[in-house]
């Protein structure tokens, strides 16, 4: 049986480029990229070179770029140093971020005395800008704003750059989680008033287990992680130095290939609107249905039936693998809590399918096909 | 011009079966561990393959096995959750740690009302044992011993089944960062009493960016990175599948080849004591000439001349790859804080050489007579 992937949004395979750098760093690349010797000189060189690939997929200066394990880490370090480090007693984020942001919130919250605020979000996972200011405007209290770029599980894109602007103009920082985002559509950081962004490399066709964090050249922090003093004394550990060597390549080729993968994307997103979702009067997106959504991830609501009751089972079982949700969820099917902060009544069955340019006419045929046997 | 590697200490190549079964997992392996479908469960399976093969290196059980991105974050987050979580008011350390335990001592430092006490060591880098029993003795305050296994710079290793002896006979936490000895030389948590281990992968043919922190059974802290409850919601972030796999399969091969390749470490050892370290009155070792040290590092004390200052610069150009000390120290040559805590007085040049059972008789040969050119 052929096996169809519709959870990129999870994760990603590997592009060839991505596979031949690493396979190349596998088999030459081993110094220590900290050793001074010719085995680390190389080392680092590649690493130097990934880092300028990243930096200028953001329009960022290389001094701005920092490796890390992943958007999770570096998520982290950014909500946790900003306490710790920068003074911020008050942080406003939203119920429909990533579990990284809010469980951090969580902890935080526990260990220090500060205010943490939930902007609503409409039934389309948007946030309303004036409230946003109203909130910062209300108070004297230091403040960080944690608000993703794009929903991971519904796709909605916030208005960031409006967003920056509210900060700046009412000296909040700002703390964007671009998981999904980056590499997809432009970001330019030199024209955004964002402090911190976080991302991974798994999202954009890189290994999982490399990510970066952004940090403004404004803002300087202690490392989350402390020891030998790399990155420039931001973030300690040896590099992760055949995972660095295909995030470059996979951020070069993202760059090259952005607006040839969007126009793809969009194909394949039209055909599932049209072919599934428009065609039965009790199935619906969760979300835009417009630019205001991140093409590549349709979350569809459906009428509660048997057959849509355990669907991410049962589409397994029909040899598509897609998601009702977030990927880092423990591994178990659990109530999403983005969905339930669009619509705390709906008790409908909801899939997120999230596909790639690399989604062939047949593998979407296969999903219409059977999506439409649930109906 | 042939180059020769003598930095096995700061990291090592990769075998061939590791980048076999790196290459395997990047053709073949993509999904997400933590998704419940095919291509989530095919992941999911290769982690946990690879940590059961990790666990049984130490044999350790397969719930006290937690990946990490390497020694480092594993180092730091025992040291802060020791304080954060377990109440730790007190943390023995010894001056010749890694950075990553010296350096976070002084962030905790600064950021909590802790103690922090350093043992002295003798002039080959050993502890006290009555002054470790006699500190843990005399006070009521909740402590953490956080001692390495061997010195990363000069190879002494600590007897860390007396000190665990002692830490449980007086109630002590104990860390043990065993980054130089994991996969070298037997490590038995069953018959140890370690609350908490550091290793990475890099130190023994797998790649850098994967690590494990060991925590004992009986020990419960929140993880350092919050997210998407990876790990068994110990360690969040999307799992570095691909350097998991190559790690596990290191940590097969080493203990499947432990034996032989210590053997092969001792000729290779000997005969650069015997024929340049023995062959000169004014050369001696910094750490000892014996079973008291990691076989595979040999710190050498050299007379202070034109020739041997500057010496991994020297070295290089001869196209020999070594270190004055730990790689993870800013890029930058500078006084060793291990050195400096052996003999505070010695102004002589010294040099980290490390090798491996790959490395060549006439690797040896050209090491040798290099050296011998400088004296």
């Amino acid at each position: 049986m052929n096996r169809y992937y519709f959870d990129y949004a999870a994760t990603t395979p590997l592009i060839p480029e991505v596979k031949e750098a690493m396979k190349y760093a596998i088999d030459e690349i081993y110094g220590n990229p900290s050793s001074i010797h010719q085995h680390g000189r190389t080392a680092k060189n590649e690493v130097e070179a990934a880092r300028k690939k990243v930096a200028s997929l953001l329009n960022a200066s290389l001094g701005e770029v920092f490796f890390t394990a992943g958007a999770t880490e570096s998520n982290n370090t950014a909500l946790i140093k900003s306490v710790v480090d920068l003074g911020v007693t008050r942080i406003i984020s939203s119920p429909t971020e990533h579990h990284c942001i809010l469980h951090t919130l969580n902890y935080l919250k526990s260990k220090h005395d500060i205010e943490i605020s939930y902007l609503p979000v409409n039934n389309k996972g948007d946030i309303d800008l004036d409230e946003l200011f109203r909130q910062l405007e209300n108070s004297d209290k230091k403040t960080l704003v944690a608000l993703m770029h794009a929903n991971n599980e519904i796709g909605t894109i916030h208005p960031i750059e409006s967003i920056g602007h509210l900060c700046k103009s009412q000296n909040a920082l700002f703390l964007c989680d671009a998981a999904q985002t980056f590499g997809k559509i432009p970001i330019d950081l030199q024209a955004l008033n964002i402090d911190f962004l976080a991302a991974s490399g798994h999202k954009i066709y890189a290994p999982k287990g490399v990510g970066i964090l952004y940090i403004n050249e404004d803002v300087t922090i202690s490392p989350l992680l402390h020891g030998g003093a790399q990155e420039r004394n931001m973030r300690s550990g040896t590099e992760n130095t055949i995972g660095i060597i295909g995030f470059g390549t996979a951020a070069e080729k993202a760059s090259q290939d952005m607006q040839e993968r969007h126009e793809r994307i969009l194909q394949i997103r039209h055909r599932i609107i049209d072919e599934f979702v428009n065609a039965h009067d009790d199935v619906k997106l969760n979300g835009h249905d417009s630019d205001q959504s991140l093409p590549n991830i349709l979350n569809i609501n459906l009428p509660k039936n048997n057959k849509t009751d355990l669907l991410v089972f049962n589409l397994d079982i029909a040899g598509i693998s897609a998601s009702a949700g977030s990927a880092c969820a423990s591994g178990v099917e659990q109530a999403s809590h983005v969905l339930q902060a669009l619509d705390p009544n709906d008790l409908n069955n909801s899939l997120r399918v999230s596909f790639s340019h690399f989604t062939e006419d047949e593998a979407v045929d296969y999903l219409i096909k059977t999506l439409n046997g649930l109906i």
